[in-house]
């Protein structure tokens, strides 16, 4: 070219605004958080949402020996479609179909893990400008790709003392014409809650009512304490679109695994081609699932065992009745029981721990005294609440919520003073 | 709030800009031919990247039993740290160090596949409105993500007489100020070609003239044909920063596992802890390979046989060797004799196929009349070319190449005429 153009002289590599914009939350608050074990109490970890950790929960026997099949059948080691093998699809679908909300295969995408399967659906709903509504509080990722993908976040409250109901009329307040996405996470992290059938019906009214289609997280589905019912989103709705996400991270127990999927509940025929046709390639971008736990999907579905389901669920509510009992009577403190999950919310009344700024610095003085961790729910934008994972062993459990107790014995005030002077 | 906000009365859903604009051009080409093969002869596809279709190219035992290691030892069901097990890199890092570009564990992050390297990098490296070089004819995927990011693609010239090299002068022109990343396939899908050492170390001085970073895309490194090397670009630069991206796909036939890896090769500390940050960040996105592949991978990568490797090499080079031998004898027909990767790249001389339009319609024919399906090389940005896989049986290329001639000879006009007048 004729004209000379202006050229970079020095180097000078910066990262992009996107991966600046990357936030998560988590890591930021845990990062800056001084976690300084009492070397006299081995440390209990009651923040990894990782069931595998502590080697007592593991997968079922089916599960590897689906796996070990897929592998010596030499089947599955070049490339599958970018939404996954048809018969895989077609196996997620014949697992999660009901009559009220039926699947086919090509409702079913694969994906890597659940997180791209939200991903995608957020990506395909949402461009720049729009706002998205995010249970608060919620799992912190849909606000990292949102905000990272120019999408604004708009928070809708759940309320605890309604175990974590959507205040609706907060979440319907919301709605303006840029709102392209509603998520519900059922059952829900961080809060184990798990909604009531009327209670999903009237989300489901609000979404209709302005036209919003729901991307439904649905990791923990199935994942509910026995005497509670949790119909899928999708089965209770005739009009509103629905993309549900899930995976086989937690229900079977191998998060590693990253074997996630959309569901396409769109019976009214709403989405039309645009939709699936954009998910289809947005999952050409990177591909999906690994083809070795895709050959093995339809084994792992139909060969894994009920009590293998129940014995999680069994211990999940047992260990939750445990921490619940315990930390219910702790002075100061707020568990909520959940129905669901693998996590439990507790509530700090911070009037009568002055000596604490808030729940970050609550629980990082709980690691300093008591070797026991838990998760600040400001990393769920909730503060003054921690989370517990209650899939840790159950002496574990019981250790932990008496080293609880013993802290906040000691650093509880009986009645609520004016903390501004303990500041700064 | 006070105020009623305009609301959405009917459904309308519609797909993203980002989901409208990724568009995979092999797809949108391959999706308006007519393949309707001849009935009378069995289909032949020399168009599948995939080096297992065929099952004659199946992985090693010994990879197949690192998989089958990783799953019962029940160690690798958790998450890993988003950019892979510690392990695992360690296994990677040393696996590829040399003592001109040596690599630690923290040089490594691991990814879905070599796309999803390929996504993080220029995910991390590139703005909006930045723009990228990348080789024509070259890989589309680059191209997809760029364009999908809002980031602009500059072509690059590859030079056929000179079996396929860069265009030095044509590359250096591209450059300005926001030319963020180069990227440099080496060995080249979809050429086949393998540079020099020397050209190599030409293609470095423009970048570290301009301080512009480069993207290896190194996911063939290795699979080189005898006589001929291929060092890395990192081990032949001590200044320009160097993202390498490979994985299991190609080498180890495993292109479904999604197993895939950036190499950070960065000695002068050009890119400081920002890039590398940023790659963390976007590695927490969605997470990376599954944990059964990155538990297997020190193994595979340990006790794969050198004869594994040697027996594919010899392989791809006895395929090529009788393609390029064949079609070097057909009139009209121009091929270029790869060095590695597995693709031969044939030009067409359209002045003596006044019959055909251009490549697209050239191929398309010969599905219809031979059975016979290549990739027109529109695909990759490059017209009047077409690509042969050559990793399908002997027999099957030896078969097709056969046909391919008896196509030629068909409608082969020895003088070149007017077009025009045929065209409409
Ligand atoms: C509510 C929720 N959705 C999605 C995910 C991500 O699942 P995956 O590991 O399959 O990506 C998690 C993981 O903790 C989660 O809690
Ligand atoms: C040059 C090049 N880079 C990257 C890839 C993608 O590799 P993967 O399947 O590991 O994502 C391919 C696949 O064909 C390729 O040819």
């Amino acid at each position: 070219p004729a004209k000379a153009k202006s050229r970079r002289l020095r180097w000078d590599v910066k990262a992009s605004d996107m991966a600046n914009s990357t936030l998560n939350p988590i890591r930021a608050i845990v990062d800056g958080m001084k976690l300084t074990p009492n070397k006299d109490k081995a440390m209990i970890a009651l923040s990894i949402g990782d069931p595998t950790v502590f080697g007592n929960l593991p997968t079922d026997e089916a599960v590897l020996q689906a796996m070990r099949d897929a592998v010596d059948s030499h089947k599955f080691n070049g490339y599958a479609p970018s939404v996954g093998y048809l018969r895989s699809r077609q196996a997620v679908a014949n697992f999660y179909s009901c009559p009220e909300a039926s699947l086919e295969a090509e409702d079913v995408i694969l994906t890597s893990g659940c997180s791209q399967a939200i991903e995608l659906v957020i990506g395909v709903l949402c461009n720049p400008g729009d706002n998205i509504l995010v249970p608060c509080p919620g799992f912190s990722l849909y606000k990292t790709l949102a905000v990272s993908m120019g999408i604004k976040v708009k928070l809708y409250n759940l309320l605890p003392e309604k175990s974590w109901e959507v205040d609706l009329q907060h979440m319907e307040s919301l709605i303006d014409e840029r709102t392209s996405c509603l998520i519900v996470t059922n059952p829900s992290n961080p809060c184990g809650s798990v909604f009531s059938r009327d209670h999903v019906q009237k989300i489901l009214k609000v979404a209709s009512k302005h036209c919003v289609p729901i991307l439904a997280d649905e990791i923990y589905s199935d994942m509910v304490f026995p005497g509670c019912s949790c119909p899928s989103i999708a089965s209770l709705s005739s009009d509103v679109p629905i993309l549900s996400c899930g995976g086989l991270a937690k229900r079977w127990l191998v998060p590693g695994w990253r074997m996630g999927w959309i569901l396409i509940h769109d019976r009214n025929d709403v989405l039309g081609s645009e939709i699936r046709q954009g998910l289809v390639k947005l999952s050409q971008r990177i591909l999906g699932a690994c083809t070795i736990v895709q050959g093995a999907l339809e084994n792992i579905l139909n060969n894994t065992p009920q009590s293998f389901y129940s014995k999680t669920i069994s211990f999940l509510k047992s260990n939750s009745e445990i921490c619940f009992g315990e930390l219910s009577t702790v002075p100061g403190l707020n568990p909520v029981m959940p129905s669901g999950a693998m996590y439990l919310m507790v509530g700090i009344d911070m009037d009568h721990f002055p000596g604490f700024k808030n729940d970050v610095d609550f629980t990082e003085q709980l690691v300093t005294e008591q070797s026991v961790f838990c998760l600040p729910a400001s990393a769920f934008e909730y503060p003054n609440f921690f989370r517990i994972v209650v899939t840790v062993p159950e002496e574990m459990m019981v250790e932990a919520c008496a080293r609880i107790r013993e802290f906040c014995q000691r650093h509880y005030r009986p009645r609520s003073c004016d903390s501004s002077d303990l500041e700064q």
